[in-house]
């Protein structure tokens, strides 16, 4: 038997000053009231994130109604309990999702339309490697660029959690993919997963987007880029596209800075897009959810997606595991396990 | 009586090289069989564009199935004869279109689903001013970013052709609109047709990107941007967007380089798209003339649109008309009159 959650003390990792991975300690927390509409989750495992990274060196901005100095951006988990207004999800049910903050605790308070089913038969350890992952890919490639059957994806940053489940959906779906990254043993690793074409970045001075045209159909290049290096990529990245392509911009580890040709952009009749999941409105979160509940968790259960995972830390070497990702090495999740 | 054509000396304004003004002269040219899907259309008036002048001093990539050496994008006039297997149109119908060259002719040849009808009772000359100026505005404002009632649209450069198109076209369909120039006294002729928010962009010191904010409702930012300056204001044009919005480049005269912070791309979930009517195939522009002829012509038919005509020169003083469009002074368009 589990024992009880006491929500007036519930074990988290708090970050005690912007800096180093050393900042990061246990702490108890106390769960606000839980509101009508929200569930209690007991947390199996959390995600860990390159935002985490940033929050903890002090870079953040803290989304309201999140407990304050708590990182963690997703989670998997049992629901413990239900709020009075609650008609979707009953006390038990293996659950995931994403949340402004606080995933790195061993319970959290959330929407209840915020959270998504767990695949059919999946280990909860593994689901919570799913959330981000796998919501942020099919967002930027599916519902914003439109990725379509028999196009060419670009993915930048092949190996990265994001990266490995573009490349997942994007065969799912019927797509090709060109993918990118600094390290070759994570491009060997992403073949396995569908990757058609792989393209080793180097230093600036290789012309990379001449390889990934060469790569692309009759060499036109690509119909949608799913960005998650940036402004340093951006010049060359343009050279890549096709006609009418669209460029979806998600992360950028390597500058915000980027120099466009905007005549090159008017000729290829190509878009470029930024996006964020975080500072979205509690609503469209839920939307997301719904949704991708709705069509993606089938993908889980027939066997064409699955979560990619690098590594899980138990909770309390949580200082470990931030050093391990900032160490860039890992192919795929960072997961901290509650036991 | 007009004395019929003779498709084997046909008057126009050839490029006799590249250069100044000065290099435009008056030529015959043999019009190519007529195709059988093909009209022949004797020129009443002929539009002036910004890449006229590009052309003639030499930056132009020929247009396949266009007459070399022969500038002009657009057309209004009346058909003259149509091909073998013509459903749409019959001889003396009252038509205007854009073309991919050619344009500066007293008759050219063009395929009868990229004609579009002249509105009821409008005059010939007058038509010329709107197939560049409103194709471009509506495809790039409402086909591709979506302009939606209430919304605000910013266009930059708004006393030109393109620019009082969209200013009609946005206050028809019900968007609010702020329109940038260099020049007071274009604001001055904009607000008479409609536009709500005058900002004068001035030299580069100037802070027009809070200007324009302080104009959006709430300051929240605009909705849609229809760019036809380009590079140069691309980092203050950023800093205007609310969340969500749509950038659109459809000219670059003020430089192609782009400088942009992804990140604040990234925040407001924004997306810049370049877009190009010239380029596209056959049945792209005809299937825009279509549509436009569908839709956007009740706009005239119902007065709520109007071509804006700064100048109409008599087809002998192109030299005059190509020196008038470089010294920017125009609001509305430039006309050749074929007599």
């Amino acid at each position: 038997m589990t024992p009880s959650l006491d929500p007036a003390s519930i074990r988290a990792i708090r970050i005690r000053e912007p800096g180093e991975p050393e900042v990061l300690e246990p702490a108890r927390i106390e769960l606000p009231p839980l509101l009508p509409h929200e569930v209690r989750v007991r947390v199996r495992a959390s995600g860990l994130n390159r935002a985490d990274l940033l929050e903890r060196r002090g870079g953040h901005v803290p989304q309201p109604g999140t407990p304050p100095g708590i990182p963690g951006l997703e989670y998997a988990g049992v629901v413990d309990a239900v709020g009075a207004a609650c008609t979707l999800r009953d006390v038990g049910d293996p659950v995931m999702g994403i949340v402004g903050g606080g995933g790195y605790a061993e319970a959290l308070h959330v929407s209840e339309r915020e959270t998504i089913r767990v695949p059919e038969g999946m280990d909860l350890v593994e689901a919570a490697a799913i959330p981000e992952a796998f919501l942020t890919a099919w967002d930027a490639t599916f519902r914003q660029a439109g990725l379509a059957p028999g196009e060419t994806l670009l993915i930048h940053a092949v190996g990265s959690g994001v990266g490995t489940a573009a490349l997942q959906l994007a065969r799912w779906a019927g797509a090709r993919v060109i993918g990118t990254s600094r390290t070759a043993d994570k491009l060997e690793e992403a073949r396995e997963l569908g990757l058609g074409c792989a393209v080793l970045t180097g230093d600036e001075s290789t012309d990379w987007a001449a390889e990934v045209r060469a790569g692309s159909p009759d060499g036109r290049g690509v119909d949608v880029v799913l960005d998650l290096v940036g402004g340093g990529y951006a010049s060359r990245t343009l050279e890549t596209l096709a006609q009418g392509a669209r460029w979806i911009v998600v992360g950028i580890p390597s500058g915000r800075e980027a120099r466009l040709d905007l005549r090159g952009l008017m000729m290829r009749r190509a878009s470029i897009r930024g996006t964020m999941l975080r500072s979205r409105p509690s609503e469209e979160k839920a939307e997301l959810a719904r949704s991708f509940e709705d069509t993606v968790l089938n993908g889980f259960e027939e066997g064409a997606l699955r979560p990619v995972i690098d590594r899980v830390f138990p909770s309390e070497e949580t200082v470990e595991a931030h050093r391990y990702m900032e160490s860039n090495r890992n192919f795929g999740k960072i997961l901290l396990a509650w036991s």
